[in-house]
């Protein structure tokens, strides 16, 4: 499995995602999810992936054979707008899952890929967009301004709790290794490390990008300030009528 | 959809329930999806159920009639142990699948439900157990010590954090709470009132029981003292580096 998010704040975008993956219990591996293009001053975009390993890395072989292709038609340089970019990401995503389409009904196992894809094109806001895997897709709203792909459960009350569109970037950020955090110690098929992106808005730039493990000062202070906030939070709780006042 | 759970403590069990069932999005209703049975001095129960109501209703049914009836020749009061007893909630649910199979079948609907069974029978340790549909059934571990059925996935974080099995009843409890309480706002599917039952190790009586719905004052109060300390405890997370220090 995989958990990837993207989180559209005032000030910019984030996007964060696990590197776990799995065919089953026993061939687990590390992969990053997540790809950063950028243009300084034109465009920057980050791409985030679940589902399929195959399908996601066909999709991104072909993101670059077309980059690379001065005859192609159609590019993640040359879309006007971000949604015509991320219709192209579902169209080579399709593409993909018919041409193994008959061999993986055989087996009975699933080509599908699920992709967060977001930036900024100098001149339009940013945005962020879930591309499914028939190849539709939405975009983040002002009042749920973050989508998940993936294993998105568990991770997910703390982004109902904190995240506002109005929410600085820097906390968006946090609030995304904590979700990521959370996932990770509930759910054994999402694994560090953690991949960090941040975009902020206008400033059309390589986006700032860290990889944590679980060794790294920023995610084991994080993690560990978290823990203990919440033992602090839970043992102020009410009490019931018939127990002790507060600790 | 349900979310339902059970944990197990040194001190004691404690059962919580969500009464929201649903047949898709607009025929909703409030249903209790606890009982408690109870014959002092001798042997508590609480059964919790998630799944279909049909099933539900007519397993819960079903243990009433044999409780009434003098030749049943098994029944809740008559088990010598607690697993016994979750065997016989597993046959009575799997009675009344295989009576609708076909009808189900044809209709491509489910009649699958999903119970927790758990209470002491007096010179007994106290037991929990997830019984599932196909009959069979686990009980909880010293390491992980709780059970949940239904929605599990966004209440399960809290408890990975909080629960052991030294927690006292009364956090065990609120943990319960909170769990609720997360996956209330996350998932449409499960909704208040929220149902809570406290057994105390070794004190074979009618268990602690009570209601909430979002307007009781413990309800909001926990509800509220939870959403400041996490907070709190978020806006006492490490800086980025480049940040100001911490607020």
């Amino acid at each position: 499995m995989t958990y990837c998010l993207a989180v559209k704040v005032n000030r910019g975008l984030v996007f964060a995602s696990d590197s776990r993956t799995n065919a089953g219990v026993d061939y687990v591996a590390t992969y990053s999810k997540m790809r950063r293009y950028c243009w300084p001053g034109e465009r920057v975009c980050v791409l985030l992936t679940s589902g399929s390993l195959a399908t996601s890395q066909a999709v991104m072989n072909a993101i670059n054979r077309d980059l690379q292709d001065p005859d192609a038609t159609f590019n993640l340089r040359s879309g006007k707008q971000l949604y015509e970019v991320a219709q192209y990401i579902g169209k080579l995503s399709q593409e993909e899952q018919q041409r193994h389409a008959k061999a993986m009904e055989k087996s009975g196992s699933s080509a599908e890929s699920n992709f967060i894809f977001g930036g900024q094109i100098a001149g339009q806001p940013p945005e962020i967009f879930h591309v499914y895997p028939q190849g539709n897709f939405i975009s983040a709203s002002d009042d749920t301004p973050y989508l998940q792909i993936g294993e998105n459960k568990y991770g997910k009350p703390i982004l109902d709790r904190i995240i506002a569109k109005t929410t600085s970037l820097e906390d968006a950020a946090r609030c995304a290794m904590v979700s990521l955090d959370s996932t990770i110690r509930s759910n054994i098929s999402v694994g560090p490390p953690v991949e960090l992106a941040m975009l902020q808005t206008d400033n059309i730039d390589e986006p700032f990008h860290s990889t944590y493990t679980l060794n790294s000062p920023m995610y084991k202070s994080m993690q560990k300030q978290w823990t203990q906030g919440l033992k602090r939070a839970f043992n102020r709780l009410p009490r019931f009528d018939w127990e002790k006042p507060e600790r």
